[in-house]
């Protein structure tokens, strides 16, 4: 059975010391997370994900969710007592707006908790995960009267939320949908359409289900510029908030897939199905774009989730499981073999998955910062610096982490041999868990796209500008410091090669777009190293600053500054062979017919 | 439901144009092989791969292997009768010694006859490879009285062979295993323990399973010098030839794994089984490694096969699959959208497999032409030289071979994108079922370190000279060639990182050990990625010489020029970064205590 550390100490060392959490004491909701007060959350959370979550992870790979043929759902064994743990704990609306009942802290703190529940359990995490991004989307764009049905049940997590896009014949390419949206006298519509990949979309957990649903409005144009934004619930509440009849919405069937088995995947029919419209009509995707920033950086940190439990469990057996000697002569002469921990091999995996579990939360944490000030900043130009930022660093998590959290799970199960691929030591579900992070919410090669055809460029390149110049700013003001030197002197040559790439891009293809599309994913992965790597330095600043107060010796903080060498030594020289990637061009890419693949 | 069709062209431009098959007429074996018998042969493999195997792929993984109450295995349905055809088509023997029934053909076939079989159903395809293995392995080192009863029936394949080496407690460090064997006073043994993760240990294909066993002989030394190889019938054969008594040994489980679920993976229990001595006593690591090698090139076969079946499946859905338009504009305007193969990081994603996959069917087909040789020439110098060839590409083929075919079935699986998650199309079950090859019949990690650790230096560096002085000879003779430029150029560099990389070992790691086990795995990816440029350059080449016969025009070798160019510009460009980590060194991997992971 797979064991699990919510890594509690490695979240506060970030907030306090690497970015100073203090500093925006000035933002709403920000007073109230005083360090006790995180330190008391990400503790509970930690226990929650700890005592309750972990030990149903296998439980909700093995038993699943099962349809019953009156179309309704149920979730694994142990999981709906758990969901209802998760309610009375308040944790559904840790960030939501006090005004619907939410304790309006800071979003940072979400994605932390996020962070623990996922490497959990991921399948369980999805639930209130969806709910957090359709209420955002909720509360972003539905009218009042909408909100003060829906919201406060969708805060405190006694209703679930879900997301309706895609359908059997379209997923990426959103204009192609099919769903139609009739009109009705009272303001209303009628939903008619097959949802399929619906996460959530049925189950027992909760005693509503909000489905957000994009549909076309009869007559609309056609293409992406049809589409609307729709409220559908599963039960219509009544006016004093209790719960009405059926609405013509149900669960035709689960999918049989890969992993996250304790999240119930469903084709959703909509037969007539009343719904209400989200903000304008025909300007759906711009409302469910909302939900899906939200969702991308939540994805992100799933990789990420996966990757640090698939890395505790590793090195955990590595330090157990007696195999060989070391190279160098035994280290353990009392046991019949060295613990496998000892292997140069294996330490090189390991270390590859903490320095990118280590950075990965840095940038999160950083960018979740970011979206807090984003949205409760008073300052305009802080708010658009912030909004810039997140807008060009969310598909590099969302691309960067979710590849990373499966590589780096599949190389944690590597550790494991033989017994890797057995289901016993659940590191075989690590890796098909970890595998739909990459797929869902836009794949990564979407992501890839998003950056470089939307985010590099827009706004006159504002925000990868601003990106630029903060992380050659910082290596600049290091220039002088000598224990700095071995971080942000490899920093600086892979910032070269991403400016670089961005140059090569502008120059080579404004006229052929084909060359930005086939260097895309390399662009993508290589802006995540030197975005990574920039983590890295700061860590390693924050642990130098350290040091000396805890005399010159720390396990904890000296490891920090060897993972950032190893970071920089082993992971970040990958930055060339993107860039070469990059710069060889669409030419042999796009030469063959179609017919020759 | 995926499909397959074997690659029956390729494998005959292999054997036909790049290395030319009719050279090595004056070997045993090889006149029988006529390039109209070994188009029969091929034809016949693939029909039987396509129309037999394939259908019986889902079926397999979703049925998987059941255990009944007596211990008895059933495989899924219809893969008796498969078998049984199978066995009617002589195919297990196709190489094997004439005087026990076999074929005598090349084993370069068998090989394209696996990699046919292990595309269609790998988890069917084990039974008969792990026959193949015992069965070189008791060729090799058994009596002759031991070879009489127990090849001609396991080269027809009534008989299954299995290899028992994992206990729970030890797997790459065979020098822990505890399977006792007691000598009676008839001369064979009893023997007892327990023995996990054995493929094909039981099941209802074949009337008898063939065990090698490894065993310590009651006081043996310890370690790996105290080791021997037993023969362990499942049921004993009578003199007659004719099945008697059930032997003392009996599957206890089923292991719940992550794919091959067509295969029966065993825990086998030896309760006092009887076993006779295959070798010499405490030498069967020896043997075992005569089927190890073996088994480790048709593992590398295993991971092309699926990186292949995977390829062809993402290229047909890629072009039927419609969303969204071309970014130079719409390339099917009769069509509501374009297919998504128009889409440069789809072609990127395509090519990167493909280009892949031809290169390592001919990395197999050039090696195994090798085995051959060095098994099969009258001419010691020869014989020596294609057994060092083998013995240094066999690590590379196992690691490269099953990291890319593992790589590549993920990302064929992401050309579906949600579809690729679910069961229906196919695509993870290849994701989940080459996952295996990376790890069985040695680790990569320990591939990589057989590579650097032992076979490097192995003979003075004898067979790493000759591969660097055959690939350097090939380069410097086109060196005129305007044609082959854009091949050989890069190819050169690559050769030259792989050079400096030795060089680097060389000074740095005859001390320091902890240097080469840091930088094996690197070590191992950098040599494969010569290996397959160099295969490009040949396949270039043969190419190149075709094409005139087709008038210049021919798609078929086109398409190939155009593959070998991406390899050059996108592919090889990653030698400098396993350059730079293992110059990098084992200092950061090695600095930070157990204790910190």
């Amino acid at each position: 059975m797979p064991t699990y550390r919510a890594p509690v100490d490695d979240a506060l060392f970030l907030l306090n010391d690497v970015f100073h959490f203090d500093r925006y004491g000035n933002l709403p909701g920000f007073a109230d997370a005083s360090p006790d007060t995180v330190e008391a959350i990400l503790g509970e959370a930690a226990k929650f994900s700890e005592e309750v979550l972990t030990p149903l992870n296998r439980v909700g790979d093995k038993e699943g969710c099962t349809r019953h043929a009156d179309g309704s759902v149920t979730t694994p064994k142990g999981f709906k007592q758990a969901y209802k743990q998760l309610v009375d704990g308040g944790w559904v609306g840790i960030s939501a707006p006090a005004e619907y009942g939410g304790q309006g802290l800071p979003t940072t703190l979400t994605g932390m908790v996020m962070e623990f529940m996922c490497s959990a359990n991921m399948a369980f995490a999805m639930y209130p995960g969806l709910t957090q991004g359709a209420t955002a989307a909720l509360a972003a764009h539905g009218s009042d009267a909408l909100k003060k049905i829906y919201l406060p049940k969708m805060v405190s997590g006694e209703w679930t939320g879900t997301m309706n896009l895609t359908e059997p014949h379209c997923g990426t390419d959103l204009g192609l949908l099919r769903t139609k949206a009739a009109p009705q006298p009272d303001g209303s519509y009628k939903i008619t359409g097959t949802k399929i990949f619906i996460s959530a979309g049925e189950h027992d957990l909760a005693e509503n289900i909000v489905h957000l649903v994009l549909a076309r409005i009869e007559g609309a144009p056609e293409g992406t510029k049809g589409i609307s934004l729709f409220v559908v619930p599963k039960i219509f509440p009544k006016d004093d908030g209790s719960l009405g009849e059926r609405n013509a919405v149900a669960c035709g069937s689960l999918e049989e897939k890969m992993g996250i088995h304790g999240n119930s995947t469903c084709v959703m029919n909509y037969d007539g199905a009343t719904g209400w419209l989200i903000g304008e009509a025909n300007r759906g995707l711009h409302a469910m774009f909302t939900m899906m920033n939200e969702a991308r950086m939540g994805v992100g940190i799933q990789g990420l989730a996966l990757s640090e439990v698939a890395y505790q469990n590793a090195a955990a057996y590595a330090k157990e499981r007696l195999q060989g000697r070391s190279l160098s002569g035994g280290k353990y002469k009392d046991k019949p073999a060295d613990p496998i921990i000892v292997h140069p091999d294996l330490r090189r995996t390991l270390l590859t998955i903490k320095a990118f579990n280590e950075a990965a939360r840095a940038l999160v944490t950083w960018t979740a910062l970011q979206g807090d000030v984003a949205h409760r900043s008073g300052d305009d130009k802080q708010r658009q610096a912030a909004d810039d930022h997140m807008g060009l660093l969310t598909p590099v998590i969302k691309g960067v982490l979710t590849d990373g959290g499966f590589a780096n799970s599949v190389m944690a199960q590597q550790v494991f041999g033989g017994h890797g691929y057995i289901a016993e030591h659940g590191m075989e579900q690590f890796v098909r868990d970890a595998r739909i992070a990459q797929i869902y919410e836009g794949a990564n090669g979407i992501q890839a796209l998003d950056l470089v055809g939307r985010k590099l460029g827009k706004d006159g390149g504002r925000a990868m500008m601003a990106f630029f110049n903060e992380v050659s700013g910082y290596i600049k003001e290091r220039s002088g410091s000598e224990a700095m030197k071995p971080y942000v002197t490899p920093l600086s040559a892979a910032l070269g090669h991403l400016q670089q790439a961005s140059m090569w891009f502008m120059q080579n293809a404004m006229g052929k777009p084909d060359n930005a599309g086939a260097g895309a994913t390399d662009y993508m992965h290589l802006f995540g190293l030197v975005a990574l790597g920039y983590m890295w330095c700061r860590i390693a600043e924050a642990a130098q600053a350290k040091l000396p107060k805890a005399n010159g010796s720390s396990p904890r903080y000296s490891a920090k500054l060897v993972t950032a060498r190893f970071f920089m030594e082993r992971m970040l020289p990958e930055t060339a062979t993107h860039l070469a990637r990059i710069q060889a061009g669409a030419a042999s890419t796009m030469e063959s017919p179609d017919e020759a693949f």
